[in-house]
């Protein structure tokens, strides 16, 4: 093959920044990451990005947007940056893939949207659960008719510790900074809008968050356009590992789908059979995910088409999000804004 | 064994009557149904409970409550006449087994149990889920400690099939008819009071049951007095079964119950693993549970204990079922009322 | 219904003979046990029988042979009692239902089964196992065609706990004793005759049963009429429980049978996920089977057809269990004798 | 990191040779793979080996052999040139990686082991199953001593579909071409040599397979140095895709581990619970251990240990392959020979 690489720059090198990075490098060879930018940009950042073949390295991420052999931005950087860098990209004729949430402000998530719009530029949002061998499998089935119509959603989401309680504190609340993905896969495989919601919680893990009026344990209460109905429940610390799971009942069936587990190994012993936890942590998880949205958001652009994760996917789960948020501070359901 | 047996009659018999009384000849030897009596009693229900030993069958309830033999009856008759059947019992001096619920009207109840509690008779409720091997089971390993503090209660509940619409006219909703169980299960499950409910419920199967205010599909989010928070979904129709599972999440770990199917057989063919649904009806079910709660009703009355499931379990369920209807009239929240 | 029941004498009233007479006190009403005998007979036993409706209790088991109104036997004597009772109970025109083994010495089984002939009278044999729900599913899905032809069966059975020493003395050894069950089912799932058969064995449980020649841990290779190979593995001692698995391998997939657990219930921790061991013990496990057999003995009688466990059902697995001990003696592979 | 890569060459380009060449290039940083060889080298081989970045492409495997700055050579030719290449290898002081078998003729393994032992250069066996996640699982729960001492082992391992009546023709047979990962993975769990083996095998598949002497469907029982005792049952064919299990019983109790499955969605319909089938081909199923077992090879030769699976896990696999072929010709037990 004689054709050249797409070049794609990415704009912030934490961990999932970093994460793409190494997983295009290792795993997709028709991209060249060809520079980062991350404002904290250090020498030990700058070494492992060399490493990998990286061959630009920046504090400012103006150097990427600015650089016209660049194709497509990856925006790995803080939530509140995100609109900001979206509307730049756009404008600089370069295709967008941009870490979930867009921003907790509707108002600026228009905006970004808007820039996206009128540059007539992909955008693809990072909801990497739809990308999950698992869950794909199930949107596969409902779509294909195997349980009818939706009757009953359940999603069962739990993280295996909770976050720092300084990430608590910027991170929008449980419901936009976790459950938001709740909310993408509700959208996501039932193929209906959450028009309507109600949210309990409970600070039962650590009480220190209650200063910032969070929770880290909640129920989240759903009502579809299409006149289906569904319950999450999140927790910030399930002892036993990241508890991911999905169960669509429907006229027709049901469909359930469990954990990963590292191994398939059962102990039986004189008192009991044992077997293996669901794997510990997101990023083991959902490995496969985050290179297959990847390489879904590269395949949009080299065969333009629409992106599988579009800028209004990206909108929906932070009016539903806003919504709970709401709901929990009032004690009452609340309908989910229309846009 | 010289002693004589407790003497029993049964007041109802139909389906429930009858499994009572077939389930005392072949499996409780210390007990006797001396009677049974029925507004309805026929020729082929007097050859029936000959068949299985009883030898005294009347229309009339009271020649069983005048009885100075009996020493407890079981009151299998339909819901409005349970609360009347309880006091005229109780003020006879017999023991009760009363099934589910006790009535729609909370003031009625409560005569009943203070007719009860004047009389210092033994009261018990057939809320038969709890004597469940599996959720028998659970109960243990909570009360073992084995999952820390409840945060998180998850239960689905669905039958295979809608009762038919008759029934459903005179059932006092899917809340008190179906979900009661599950309310009771919550309670038990949890060792604490439902403080408060919210529930959302459409009519996805049949929209002929709109007619009666009833909905087929339900959520109802729980708030329990200790901080737990919970959540119950149910259908009137699942196709595979009857589909009866329970999660209990804690502090230290996670109980999870499935469905018992009726092998264990699995299929590895060309496209699929296959393998069995669950148990399709409840009979089948819950056939144990249904021996175990009379045999527990026995050995209250012979131990002279506190019956398993006690007037005040036959009441919570119903104060918890009537705040969930509400609920799903204003669409509001409602706390439940005290007692 | 007004027509008479069957009557039933028990010879001999150990534990499974005492289990049998349970079973119909409580489970077969068409059918009395109006009498059991025992050589051990005595007071306690006498109090059981009558405590459970047996009018009749002898130490001479002719008592039972000789009554004209005894339209059928169950001989649960010992082994070595087996073929003698047989031919006397056939010789008296009675349908006879005897435990497993028939004999030890093909020769008295031979005779036995003539006697049998020549009074046109049933025998069924007691291998409960065809009438367990798992086992029964299975050879339901391979008579189905389900699986295509059968070419490779794998079967795992193995005790809780190894029989008291002064059993495995008289028990004919681990192949005629235990495996014998696994025989039955190789050739019941199969539907072929088993031609030639390869056992190894070691004592790897306790050592004292040397003594009698006997092992603990065994593989016994098999290769069947039609083509199929198969393979059983045996031990005296699962710590866990009662394993009892088999697999079923064909040209078109395969079925898989695991065992029985007490309940569904998983545990999730911060170190495993405990679920329940297999039910401990053969009585627990194989409970509706002991039922199953006699309710198909009494409908064999009742509809004048072939019982499910024929004669030569109960010489075949002797003749396997003899060519099986052959083998681990001379180390040889060994063909099975026909008839 | 400034030191040099370790330098490889690869000999034979085929499928797996091709597989380890991607799996260092895109997992194992450390390595550089400088050349590969292959007899068949052509103009399409040439652009896939410069697509990932070998710079080297001969056909003669000398030029490796002789390329002073090849640290470590992996010979993934066929068979019969493996114990020349590895003696030739040795000989130029190169490390080497040899894909299973080493050879068929007992006499040349023992020449290529003397030639390694004597140029004193690493050589591990291509076992990959050892690398799999779920067999090193349980070969770390034996070795913790979770089980006791081991009983009984069981394997269950089949292929999908049949390889090609060429390949069949030249591949030693089923017990040196498929069976002989059971026996290494039968050696690698127990901890004790096979002593004696006795293999029975029929062609229920493919007829046409006769004309070789082979069989497509076996049972091999095993005896084991320290007593325990096994069994391992192989099809050519199993229609629901390639089924790996294995079971180890012990004195404390019993490790069990199934297939992996590509997803753990099940579909609870009208008729059936349907999951999926275990992944259908071996280099999705063993995809990780492919990886690992060569990242245990680089690392044997940094950290100058022993390899992971030795010259002489190479030759004893054969041996008792070996015995398992004159079972099968003879029909009785056969000794694996000593080395």
């Amino acid at each position: 093959m004689n054709c050249l690489k797409l070049k794609i720059g990415i704009i912030g090198a934490g961990r999932i920044g970093r994460l793409h990075a190494e997983n295009i490098a290792t795993n997709i060879r028709e991209v060249e990451v060809k520079s980062i930018a991350d404002i904290y940009m250090n020498e030990s950042l700058e070494k492992w990005a060399y490493s990998i073949g990286i061959n630009h390295v920046y504090k400012d991420h103006r150097k990427i947007i600015e650089d016209r052999e660049i194709d497509a931005v990856l925006i790995c950087s803080p939530t509140d940056t995100h609109s900001k860098f979206i509307i730049e990209a756009a404008q600089a004729g370069k295709h967008i893939f941009c870490e979930k949430p867009i921003d907790f402000d509707v108002k600026r998530i228009e905006e970004a949207l808007n820039a996206v719009e009128k540059a007539k530029v992909k955008l693809q949002i990072g909801f990497n659960r739809r990308f999950d061998h698992n869950f794909k499998r199930i949107k596969e089935h409902i779509e294909n008719g195997k349980i009818g119509d939706v009757h009953i959603l359940r999603i069962t989401s739990r993280d295996p510790a909770p976050p720092p309680i300084e990430y608590v504190r910027v991170s929008g609340g449980i419901f936009l900074d976790m459950t938001i993905h709740d909310f993408d896969m509700a959208r996501y495989l039932t193929g209906s809008e959450v028009v309507e919601v109600y949210a309990i919680g409970e600070t039962l893990i650590d009480p220190s968050i209650k200063q910032y009026d969070d929770v880290d344990t909640a129920i989240v209460t759903l009502k579809f356009e299409n006149g289906a109905i569904g319950t999450i429940d999140n927790s910030r610390k399930a002892v036993y590992g990241y508890d991911q799971r999905v169960e669509v009942f429907g006229s027709k069936g049901c469909l359930i789908v469990g954990n990963d587990k590292p191994s398939t190994v059962e102990i039986y012993s004189e008192d009991w059979v044992y077997s293996e936890k669901p794997k510990y942590f997101f990023l083991e998880r959902y490995r496969e995910s985050y290179i297959d949205e990847i390489r879904s958001f590269i395949d949009a652009i080299l065969e333009d088409r629409e992106p599988e994760v579009t800028g209004l996917d990206g909108l929906k789960p932070v009016l539903i999000g806003l919504a709970a948020k709401k709901s929990l501070e009032t004690g009452m359901p609340v309908k989910v804004e229309r846009v």
